[in-house]
């Protein structure tokens, strides 16, 4: 398989760290979403993905997965074990819900080509991006961490004692939540799971600094 | 079941669909999100849903589902005829990446709270507020268009010619387009399918005027 990654995505580092819990190698290919304009809009890489977005998953038969929420979910689906959603329906329900409270409430409000419309488009200060940015994750985490402390099904990590797709999509937010000096005391639950991931090589392995691309 | 339920929230507009296609009876519960300063922040619902978000799916045996796209696939997994998912790993993943592309690019950026945000905290005028909204919808569908456009898996839906996760999603973001006036002559393919979704009693049924709480 080859990973079409930008080492600082983290959609790019949610399927890392799937892959590695599912113990898959791969090829790692740099995307570079700066340089040249941003390497994901060059001619080749929108052939293969027209949302011109990171990461892709490319099987070794040629087929092309995208967005990193679809391609866990395929991941689960094609390579079980082991698995990254419990057994039951309404535990299933529950990771996904924490995953997509992560991918659909903090993430795109911050990413990238959001914050260059705040500078460029509407013209923000730098200390009004900053503060745009940590508004979102210092309330959006503040709902995960009352998923995450007000349920008995939360153990170890988000669900239970073994690592799901809700633990997968929790680490790379915090990652951005730290480079942007969110606060991050009000959500102890969640910081002692994310501390917990890291102990694990398939998330630690995963990490930004760690992938060949890094600056 | 009950839902708890906004007409015009898009993300209880597709769960609507999803128990409709499934031929699912419900109690409609409205939660009003402007009215009494946000009725999803009162006690009562942040007991039920502590991010205060709509929808909220609960079972009669009190069972709480929360994410729209979570709630789908909960109701996949213990209502699975008729499927929203089609039966192959690959075109299960492209249906989600679709519906993905649209619940994390396009939507996140244009929801209340966000529009609110721009305006209230960033003193952005309503000329720009709207231009922000127009940008977000106008592109990401953009990236929609070329995924069913460049894909013979394209049916008479977005994945074959029964509709899928990806048609729930793509029906309420339209809905939202043109109630911004977005341009959307620049998307026919993804106009075609929503244009056919709507002859369906399941997704007419589910439009924000239909509900009982409509305005």
């Amino acid at each position: 398989m080859k990973l079409f990654s930008y080492f600082r995505s983290s959609a790019s580092f949610r399927v890392r760290i799937a892959l590695s819990l599912k113990g898959l190698g791969y090829d790692y290919i740099p995307v570079h979403l700066v340089k040249d304009g941003g390497q994901q809009f060059g001619t080749e890489y929108r052939a293969l993905n027209p949302a011109a977005l990171v990461p892709v998953l490319q099987e070794d038969d040629g087929r092309v997965l995208t967005q990193s929420l679809a391609i866990i979910e395929y991941l689960e689906e094609t390579r079980p074990q082991p698995p990254l959603l419990p057994a039951d329906a309404a535990g299933r329900a529950r990771v996904r819900s924490i995953a997509l409270s992560i991918a659909c409430e903090i993430h795109p409000l911050n990413n990238l080509r959001v914050l260059g419309y705040l500078s460029k488009t509407l013209g923000v200060t730098d200390e009004q991006k900053n503060a745009w940015y940590r508004h979102w994750v210092e309330t959006g985490l503040e709902a995960v961490e009352a998923m995450l402390a007000g349920d008995a099904r939360t153990g170890v990590y988000c669900h239970g004692d073994a690592p799901t797709m809700a633990d997968v999509l929790l680490v790379p937010q915090i990652f951005n939540a730290k480079r942007f000096n969110c606060r991050l005391d009000h959500v102890p639950t969640v910081m002692r799971i994310h501390q917990q991931c890291l102990t694990l090589p398939a998330f630690a392995g995963s990490v930004p600094a760690e992938q060949p691309d890094a600056e």
